[in-house]
């Protein structure tokens, strides 16, 4: 079984603390130990028309599906779910099974 | 320096052969050495609202900045970029520095 990857894009809301929302989501990752990796960014970019407004990614890596469902349903991360949504403009999130391709580097 | 991310969201047209444009992105991937690494993958969540319609997401991962625009102005990529636009009914990118955040499994 191969890795999957939860892709979530988000713009925040015009005040809105967004360190305070990633020290929620660090816990979150901390906690939920299904969780094989978790690394986000700020997008730099910045084109409006190829980034469609999104200003933050978050990646999440699990070791398979069902480590997933675990991550959605855990009460933590529905917890977390009500203050994340709370907090922005607009949101994309799609869930891909990862097919690597070897690179020698 | 840390590492940044190039990731594109896709929908591509009816009766596009994705596996062509993968090939053709996997001999750019084989072509371009400052690519770090490679991972793409096709939605499974389907979430018609939180996806907005993109079936695929690619991932393309870079040692710094200037790695990152090295490929983007490759040729070889400016001439794929052409057959791959002309297949997509929309696209997303975003470029975003990573913050990683250790996590002991």
């Amino acid at each position: 079984m191969g890795d999957i990857k939860h892709l979530v894009l988000a713009k925040f809301k015009d005040g809105v603390v967004v360190e305070e929302l990633l020290q929620g989501l660090q816990n979150l990752v901390s906690e939920i130990d299904v969780i094989k990796s978790f690394e986000w960014g700020e997008d730099v970019l910045k084109d409006e028309r190829l980034g469609q407004g999104f200003t933050h990614a978050f990646l999440l890596t699990f070791g398979s599906a069902e480590d997933l469902a675990t991550y959605i349903k855990h009460p933590s991360h529905v917890e977390y779910g009500k203050a994340f949504r709370a907090a922005i403009d607009k949101v994309l999130a799609i869930d891909f099974p990862v097919v690597p391709k070897g690179i020698s580097a």
